[in-house]
């Protein structure tokens, strides 16, 4: 069924056929409607976006920064972390702070090289570990101690419905339930003095969604896929996963949304496991040391070696 | 790693590798353990097994005997349903009867045609519904409802580790969480009257390890599948599942480990649920009219307009 006599540009699950202006409406109108579903941003607000210079991430900060314009109280800021990915990150880089230029965004960048001393690459070198973990402890790490040094209220990420399915069943594949009580569109208790909430503004839009909103808007990257993410465990669950909702439309929105009725279950379950602080670098952490400390320890130890 | 110096025949998902003799004390103990583990069986029951003729329900029926042996408390029946499923049902009740008349169990069939006045085949040429579901809610009621009448504390299925799976995974694909919380090891409160509990002793064990076990004690059917089933949505979520144990073993445990974390949130959560019963045949049912009734009415209806 088709939306009006336009030309249709996108089918949804459910089967409507939509035009560019009427997905355009239906797209933001999703988003804001999920802000205010999950409370996600309140009236007086000093936000980050975590931006990678990539579609997801590039939409919420188009998106928050309408709001912003809305509403005088609300303040954007960008955080964009360099890994030091090779060949990749740079590009990525350019078209963030191009982004933030051009609509008057304050963009702040940190980079592994400055912060821990190595670039991912360099560190990829030493240790034996799966590139996606290594990169996302270090990752998280930065965002939540700059966001909190820069006194943001809350971090919004690019996450969308597809990660969030993804994620979900990563964590049932390997037994890892418990990482689910942290997944969500609002993460992390406004209560921790240490742990910045995020918020996942896109959490019901679809990859595909995001990307032809990301194209009309003239947000697309057009950079191939980060080198060390093809061959990952999340690259195969993503392939599966397209394969359902391609055979069955709207398998995605149904995991998310069985997903829903639980997580305050999941969360009620585990919130024994307080989030204590590192005794290291005093930063969030479930163990007593954090995972970036205990990370950096093996880098050290390795580069001793080495010497 | 091998278990010993004879050839081995089966690899685990951890990687060991068993002989056939270490194989099939690892199966049986596994089973025996889980009876344990989730409380599955007292000391004082008259068990009901519900067979189809296929490995999975002769396998049951097979130890719940040489349980009943050592344990003359423990009496065994077996209960087989003759849907009507032309040139299949007819070759796996001949392998039911004649496993119950070598080992002196008594075998009570009951048919479709004989109870609701129709085969599946003959239903099937009726209602436009898929045959999995017709003949799933016929076979439960007679199942539930004969156990009753025959006075059984606890009916036993074939249900393994991968139908878990894939039913935990099929009800977070259609956003049918709820259904969900009718899975786990054992199910029904003891305590409802009209709901005869039903137990699942292979519920750990995987289907490569049933069928391996079937063979080795000549219980492996050799029929083709049921004729229904091939293009099910059950049949993709199972080959889907099958590719990812291959790629990562030990996927369909953790899938079931990570579900008896929640199982007990979810049955928290869905016990307002409350069984009530069908308002015409007094039969256990979540809504006025329980399933079975709705459709016989449909055949009712369909039959009138043709006459």
């Amino acid at each position: 069924m088709n939306c009006c006599n336009e030309k249709s540009v996108i089918a949804l699950p459910a089967g409507e056929k939509l035009c560019k202006n009427h997905f355009i409406d239906y797209f933001e109108s999703k988003v804001f409607k999920t802000i205010r579903q999950f409370d996600l941003i309140g009236k007086d607000e000093n936000l980050g976006v975590a931006l990678s210079g990539g579609k997801d991430s590039l939409t919420v900060l188009h998106l928050l920064k309408k709001l912003s314009k809305q509403n005088q109280k609300i303040k954007i800021n960008a955080i964009a972390i360099d890994e030091g990915i090779s060949g990749y990150r740079d590009k990525t880089l350019e078209k963030a702070k191009e982004f933030c230029n051009e609509n008057n965004i304050k963009l702040h960048i940190f980079s592994y090289k400055e912060e821990f001393g190595l670039t991912l690459d360099e560190m990829l070198k030493i240790l034996n570990a799966k590139p996606c973990t290594i990169c996302g402890i270090f990752r998280r790490y930065l965002l939540n101690k700059k966001s909190r040094e820069l006194k943001l209220t809350k971090l919004a990420t690019g996450h969308n419905l597809d990660d969030e399915c993804q994620s979900i069943l990563m964590n049932q594949f390997k037994n890892n339930i418990e990482a689910s009580a942290r997944l969500g569109p609002k993460v992390g208790l406004i209560q921790d003095g240490k742990f910045v909430q995020r918020i996942k503004p896109l959490y019901l839009c679809t990859e595909k969604e995001v990307t032809a909103y990301a194209f009309m808007n003239g947000l697309l990257d057009d950079f191939a896929e980060c080198p060390n993410a093809s061959q990952s465990f999340r690259a195969q669950v993503r392939d599966m996963l397209n394969d359902f909702e391609n055979k069955f439309p709207g398998t995605k929105y149904s995991i998310v949304n069985s997903f829903l009725q639980i997580l305050p279950l999941l969360k009620q379950k585990f919130k024994h496991e307080i989030i204590k602080v590192c005794a290291r670098c005093n930063e969030p952490s479930a163990n007593e040391l954090c995972n970036a400390c205990v990370y950096l320890e093996k880098l050290r130890k390795s580069i001793l070696e080495v010497r």
